[in-house]
């Protein structure tokens, strides 16, 4: 697993740059997807001048795609959709698709503190319906900052909270969410959740705005063992 | 302030008996209201043998509910209406509702880890409907487990988000929140921001089973200062 890349695609937006630049800094190699090779080589290139030593590659979302076991989609709402019709060819049984996605209002111009209502139920259970047979949806990451993120110095103090139908299926994303410092992975569910936990963000936003913060969720009253083993 | 009784319509539940037991053992006077006038008789005496020295009255919920400016709804979603219509007589311009229902599926038999939908977007929205006009709605301590308020030695570690049109509102609540070691009550926003909060209840509720724990929420990366000021 170590050795195994973690596929973005997505990867030269906010969140899915944020991300790579934490897992660089935990000396996980990445592969940076995006629509277009240009875009990936250079943010490839951005990201190994930001983190030296930084195992990163840029290629096409599709070609990311079959780069490991294990992918991330961070498109914004908006892209979700299109970004799952151009997986349907590159996506196996057996890979596991972690997806991002929030529907915020923002996605048809409307505001980052509301969000939109999915027929599925949440965005997370719409790319489950998107993805070829075999291949399980897990939801995370919806609730973690950008700029956080993206900040090599800023330190981070949250909770991953992480939809799934299959505990093993969320033990291995967790195990990735976890090379990044200061990160907990809670199992938050059945991947049904996901239409609570993709809410948390515009919450988590306009909490923001008003404290003029970076906020993030922690639980309170878990065990402190290690629980995904 | 300080003098002006706590009235919990609803205070011989579950919710409304654990913050009664807080609230007395912070020295503020409570007034618990039920249906019943002997039940909310005993549950006074059975709180002032909980809590030596606790200030406590039990009434009816319509007496109780015309105790004191801010006024605490802790029925469950299945009685939230008809207690609402209940309380129109008693209500006055000028007074706050704090709405802690959620909408539990397990109102209609349904799980508590799943919700149900209202058509008002939230219950404090269908409260904030059905309340007299010039009673704003504030909504706050949903997440916060009836068992650990009830049991007066377990150490309370968590937000309570609070939702309202009106900051003057929610400071004021946010006050009577803060009484109680342990709760730190969080702006997230305009009552319509209760569709987000009341949902997080059925995500605690699942990671409780999950964990064998009372898990809160706790908001990471606010500033320190209070913001209520």
């Amino acid at each position: 697993m170590a050795s195994e890349p973690i596929p973005i695609v997505g990867g030269t937006g906010a969140l899915g740059a944020g991300l790579a630049t934490r897992w660089a800094q935990a000396g996980a190699p990445v592969v940076l997807g995006s629509r277009s090779a240009e875009r990936a080589a250079e943010a490839a290139a951005k990201l190994r001048e930001k983190v030296p030593g930084a195992q990163v590659e840029g290629l096409l979302n599709e070609e990311a795609a079959r780069a490991a076991g294990i992918v991330f989609l961070t498109v914004p709402f908006r892209a979700q959709s299109e970004n799952l019709n151009n997986l349907r060819e590159a996506l196996r049984p057996g890979q596991i698709l972690v997806d991002c996605t929030v529907p915020l209002a923002a996605a048809v111009s409307g505001k980052a503190t509301r969000s939109l209502g999915v027929w599925q139920g949440s965005a997370a259970q719409q790319a489950q319906e998107m993805v070829p047979e075999g291949v399980p949806v897990v939801a995370a990451l919806h609730t973690i900052g950008a700029p956080t993120l993206a900040d090599p110095d800023a330190k981070l103090d949250e909770d991953i909270l992480v939809c799934g139908d299959r505990k093993a299926d969320k033990a291995r994303v967790a195990r990735l969410i976890e090379l990044i410092p200061g990160l907990r992975a809670v199992n938050a569910g059945s991947l049904e959740m996901a239409r609570i936990v993709e809410q948390l963000t515009p919450m988590l936003i306009s909490v923001n705005v008003r404290y003029k913060a970076h906020a993030g969720i922690r639980l309170t009253g878990l065990p402190e063992d290690d629980h995904w083993s």
